[in-house]
């Protein structure tokens, strides 16, 4: 047996003892996970900037086409094209409130991933858990195609493909296909695949849940089998591109970029484009024929296809836009599929939120009014109409109030304010209102990051894992 | 004052304490030496075999361009497009006999550089010093261009363009341009440019010295200047090809290679080549419509060029062979310049040695008769005559000889003894025996071999330094 296949045998296991009070087998979902004449074949990288410290630790891992910023620790884990963006971590001499307490690091914060495996994965965000504020655990951990641990320090838990876990600690717990959580501390919990839910206890609880028999036509999973579905098929038919921009060790720097934006030499980015002030493009997104305007980014294994964006608009971390119109300061949730046709245009008006992992697929155009909550699946205008609700109907509301298949408890206008913070959050660290030389963000920062690679072994026992590297400034 | 600058100034600071005795100061020459520009634009590679540890560590250096494969470590130091080739160093437990003495080694050899400043320059073989088993070391030393430290533990000492030092201790020298020197041990000791030298105490002392107002129409070195010369500019023209070679993440591989022979995938390649069994060509070479036989080899910073070697040749390190024809193993030392031309060719005959540093440039034909030595400047019959001994006639030289500017000591057979011994043992190190999967050296065992990158910071204080890496299995 290969030394990666011992390590990957050992995190199953790992993963299995932590799950077994849900009776939850990861072994099914592992056999087909990672192909491992796959682990030789690509390098990881990691980024160097003079704004997050420089401290890395690799240790008896694999890492294929991973990548790493800021303060990471990686041992006994299997990581295949992950993104570990520590870039956001909290560090040392800060004061952090978390409620009445404050709190003041005696450290830099790190990413220390133990034991697991993650597939295509991202990494980001500090850790939302007073109990851990200087270190953004993962451990006994197997996350699948595109999941994202967002926040979200996670031990012994099983994330399936498109899961999100967002600002939660997880502990034992298993997130299903295409579920997106954002519920402050789990454990022992089986959530069903298309589960969404936004719990904010004694302030809000948000819930729907995509009926199964339609969602599994775009995200499907069962053991045995690597995961498929129209989300699935849509990636891999745009893999070629991806290629070639990791072939080059230096690519031609794309002109008519404005100083104030940032353009990741890991993007994909075909004609024509047009990208204006401010604009943030992460490693991994893909951008054809699209226009960016001021402020807007892409995060993370987003697509951006024949699509404008006025401005101001956050499309967070593997949210994917076709054939769509964004007005200004719409912003689009974690893995949202938003899927226009030719000559059925999606047009998102100004002030829209659209929910984690919303699928808007349409035949027909379609029109979301401005200021509008979506949320679920909508194929059409009677989805829209079930699937979504003014924001100042929501705000009004003070106690509960159910639609369609989604849930809703608690104060909705706190609902709204905390989504519209985390909005202009998100906009302020990625550099939108950058201005003057005031309110840098990544997109600005990131114009000082430069791209190493690491290479794995080639051949003998240790084919596909990576030498212990460990590299400080 | 960067990083970068402030290390450099302390490395001249350090060799120029070491030399104060000879008078020399290295400062003039260090102005030109390294363009600081180009220290960030250049990535580091290492080699990763299961034939040799992996133990690397690199800390506060700069090092652009360079190459490490076995157990080195370098601090404080400034590494321009360097090889250290760690692939012979001595391993644990290991019985080695000097002289009288038998020693057992407690760890594995290592390379160890300090405080230097290394340009273009290849570092192999492993230390020769009984006083030092495990540890050749490079400490306070300053070598330019195309300079050799071949199994030469070195302190406090300055080598100029094209030197080399073999088999040598050296403590507190300056070797000038285009010297060779074998000595045992050299201390406080002023080589003036372009003098060859082997001495084996008691047994032999071979003394060339080339014409000063000669040799610097091939090497030339001032203060204030980078070198210059027809050995310069030969490699200044052909610089272009290797950009190619370092540009790719992945190169196609070049097919009709033998199993058993290696072609490294950072040399440079030009039709049309013919590449028999056993056959070594290591990084920086340069080969182009030229065919090499069996078990012949192609070291760092050769050039091949419309030249035909017809099997077990040794092209030692740095060592030029321009439309020239060589017979059955002969053997061409460090340095050389064999620069034959379109009609004016050059053969070298069976069992010809051609001593390290030698330069045959020729404007007529010119043919070296079999199992002859040859040294020095040659560039007509005349030359050829002066310069040249019958290998059967040295053998019988008990006293000393002198002939043109060569001053012979000592034992002659013992002189062709050593040389022949060590050409064998080039080529069996080499790979040039393989035969049934038996004799193995470096030819086959490279075909294991995986080059991985290291990269310099891109910006800020730190610019053009390298993080401190440290890489274990």
């Amino acid at each position: 047996m290969t030394e990666l296949e011992k390590l990957f045998n050992r995190i199953v296991q790992r993963v299995n003892i932590n799950l077994r009070e849900l009776n939850f087998d990861v072994s099914p979902f592992a056999v087909e996970l990672i192909p491992p004449d796959q682990l030789n074949k690509f390098y990881a990288f990691y980024g160097i900037t003079p704004d997050h410290p420089l401290d890395l630790h690799f240790e008896h891992s694999a890492l294929a086409g991973s990548y790493f910023l800021g303060k990471c620790r990686v041992r006994n884990s299997l990581l295949y094209k992950s993104d570990i963006r520590g870039d956001e971590l909290k560090r040392k001499d800060q004061q952090r409130q978390f409620e009445k307490f404050t709190l003041t690091l005696t450290k830099d914060e790190i990413i220390d991933i133990e034991d697991s495996a993650l597939v295509k994965t991202l990494v980001h965000n500090y850790s939302h858990d007073p109990e851990t504020p200087e270190k953004f655990y993962i451990k006994d951990t197997l996350a699948m195609d595109y999941a994202n641990i967002h926040g979200s320090p996670s031990d012994g838990s099983f994330l399936g493909p498109y899961a999100t876990v967002d600002l939660t600690t997880m502990r034992d717990c298993v997130i299903g296909a295409y579920s997106y959580i954002q519920a402050g501390e789990i454990s022992h919990l089986k959530v069903d695949p298309g589960t969404i839910w936004v719990n904010s206890p004694g302030n809000f609880n948000f819930f729907y849940k995509y009926p199964a028999e339609l969602l599994e036509y775009y995200v499907s999973l069962s053991p045995d089998k690597v995961p498929w579905g129209i989300l699935i098929d849509f990636i891999e038919e745009r893999k070629m591109e991806f290629q070639r921009v990791f072939d080059f060790v230096n690519l031609q720097e794309i002109e008519s970029i404005p100083k104030t934006a940032s353009l990741d030499r890991y993007a994909v980015v075909l004609p024509n484009i047009k990208i204006a002030d401010n604009v943030l493009v992460s490693q991994r997104a893909y951008i054809e024929n699209s226009s960016l305007g001021k402020g807007a980014n892409a995060q993370e294994n987003c697509f951006i296809i024949n699509s404008s964006l006025e401005g101001y608009n956050v499309t967070a971390h593997g949210a994917k836009l076709i054939e769509a119109d964004l007005k200004l300061g719409v912003f689009v949730g974690f893995n949202s599929f938003l899927c226009g046709k030719k000559n059925s245009r999606l047009t998102v008006n100004e002030g829209c939120v659209v929910m984690p992992h919303t699928i808007i697929d349409i035949d027909e155009p379609l029109e979301i009014p401005a200021d509008h909550l979506v949320w679920g699946l909508v194929r059409n205008k009677e989805e829209l109409a079930k699937n979504s609700i003014a924001l100042v109907k929501l705000n009004a509301i003070d106690t509960s109030f159910s639609q369609g298949r989604m849930h809703f408890e608690g104060k909705g206008a706190m609902f709204v304010k905390a989504f519209k913070d985390r909005i202009h959050h998100i906009l302020d660290v990625n550099g939108a209102f950058f201005e003057n030389g005031k309110n840098a963000g990544h997109a600005q920062k990131n114009q000082r990051l430069s791209l190493n690679t690491i290479q794995p072994f080639q051949f003998g026992a240790n084919k596909g894992m990576y030498p212990n590297i460990r590299i400080l400034p």
